[in-house]
């Protein structure tokens, strides 16, 4: 476990809102960009998806979810980035299981696998994403063999 | 009118909740099993809805509708039969119209037929789709003509 | 049945293409009136799809259907009217189903119908949106009740 | 700038309803007309999602906005033009920025641009669709040309 | 390895087509049935995209892969069954791996697995969903888990 | 222009194929790396698209557009990275519009634009993104702006 891998348990976040945002005229090649800053801007969860819009027009609803004390800094880029001129928003509340992270070995050296607990069971456990990626890039191997080697591994 | 279709009135529902999770290692094959259990376990509703999420994934939104007391029942499927560590809801509330169920005749027999009422009025009327698609099955006849038939005998 | 409205026998069409464009910097605002602008010249259908594209951004697929010959008209437009610099397509084979239109009486008048025939039997029976939907504005009635009229009055 | 685009100051509005229906049996030929009639009706967007239902069902969430004095107006007109029985809704804050229109000056004639303001900075710039539209059609040009012509005469 | 298992080589099918049919006054409600029994007359696949057709309609394309021999039986359900007049279809050739089954051990018994190969090399390892997803109702635990164990198993 | 932006005139290119995958046990985890890998490894073109499958299943369809020679590259990667065990693909022909590129002048340096050609006419202009991006970060600018910026200078 390392220390950018903290543990942390399960709570229920009522601090929460999730921001929506219609667009219909901006162009998709921005929205990729839109959604790294808002990441990077410290929103919890950026997403899109497809909706029908007035006068035939296919249009994104950006979806993001973020603390309370974002939402000005979220709307700023909002504004900025996108073409909106509306930005809507709801509390909502956030449950977050536990989870701690733990090693383990495979032939390519330890790989992160992330343990999320219900009532004490683990019930899912996950390979770090980027370490996979890294490993699979490095041995020229199939991503999904990566993960296959980490799942034969958990106990 | 039988047992199990029950007529209700006009009800404005304040006890409801809307749970949303968002999904972008769940295998899709594991999603058909997971609505199903979630329906069996008391959920009002279950979608899905296809969302674009970080380092170009394609991803899932689980919706789901339940009353406030099986907010933690359904949480618990979540965790443990999708990848999700993290779940967030927010209250709603829910208006149900009037709705009641007559007879109509068909030449394969009777068919049930859900009507809905606003303000006393009919606005709505549709075959219960089960007993459409076993007469279909059973006469072996286009599931189309089934509702043509009943939409005629309707009055 | 109407001038405008004439019947036609089953026929395999072997003289059309499908063409597409995938879209990922062209407002949304704009597709619509491509949209229009594509069905007045002559496609025969048009159509959009929400695809997932390179660097994170949501795209659509414009797709649509045209006759041989009208492959450079059809280019020509979605050069000048989209942001795309190239276009794919591929010839298809299209069957269609004989049809002819019939009246149809309701108490706000008659109504066209159009039906659809396989092997000399009648599969489909609709009626015309746009005849439905202006007596629908000018009677004021939901354009629901409109069609269900229509479907009772039919044997 | 002419009485029908008044500018408007930044402001929050504590006013506002999203209303969700699922529908899984209404045919999407009525929904084009359903969102029209919608918005005459005094909703302040209205937009589709796919959503993938029960039963294997591809279906649709319709969603609204629209003011709380709105509510029952909207729930009569989803009540009698779409097939749903069940109409859910919650309260949502909506930030609407500071906009003013001004002017700009084409070879085609003046056309109305719409600006967006961010703490006093103009962020967001737009060419009002339909007069570019009109201008598209009178003059033959592509509706892409007209919107180009607008953004260089712009500072 | 069962019956129902037979194992098959790597070929490339040149006899299949690509059936494809827009369909916006079709009920959902009718179209998981319409799935279903397309498969069981024979479809090698059978799926459906949400798209966008003109008058703001959401529409579905279906869209199915069968064999040349069956285009004629496909074309009856499509006519029959949905609401559809024209039915457009190409051919297309199929890459189909190598595959096998065998058998994995785990505590609630053997589950088959199904492998795909490359050149001799097993690329794919995939337990049966059917069997995985009846050992979860039997057994009373996640479907999740079932999975789980059949990875760990393998090697 | 530079040595990495060559001209190109428009062509017809006949050597072009589709390739499809419809993917419903591929995490989407895994799909944003496959993506880059098939552009890596001479794509043309990869993108996904939201499909509903069997058992009531959300499904990705990934297309992609490679020439024939890429094929088997193709087909190992799909073979060894996603789940699949079929691919299907058919020929399909290419126009592509003349291009060439042209160094437009802002505040923060040149900006490479990407024109398209029609019958000799430039009917489209395009900033180049990761130009435009990079002085986005650079300049701590909205990337929007830098757009703006180009538009105003290009004549």
């Amino acid at each position: 476990m390392t220390d950018k891998h903290p543990p942390s348990y399960a709570h229920t976040d009522e601090d929460m809102v999730k921001m929506e945002v219609n667009l219909d005229d901006t162009p998709g090649e921005w929205l990729g960009y839109v959604m790294e800053l808002l990441f990077a801007s410290g929103a919890n969860d950026v997403f899109y998806a497809p909706i029908y819009m007035k006068k035939n027009r296919p249009g994104i609803m950006l979806q993001l979810l973020c603390s309370q004390e974002k939402l000005s800094e979220m709307k700023k880029i909002l504004l900025e980035e996108t073409t909106t001129l509306g930005i809507r928003y709801y509390p909502l509340t956030v449950y977050r299981a536990e989870r701690d992270f733990i090693k383990v070995g495979t032939k390519w050296g330890e790989i992160t696998v992330k343990r999320g607990f219900y009532e004490g069971k683990a019930v899912q456990q996950a390979p770090e994403y980027e370490e996979c990626r890294q490993i699979a890039e490095t041995y020229h191997v199939p991503l999904k063999q990566v993960y296959e080697e980490v799942w034969k591994a958990l106990d």
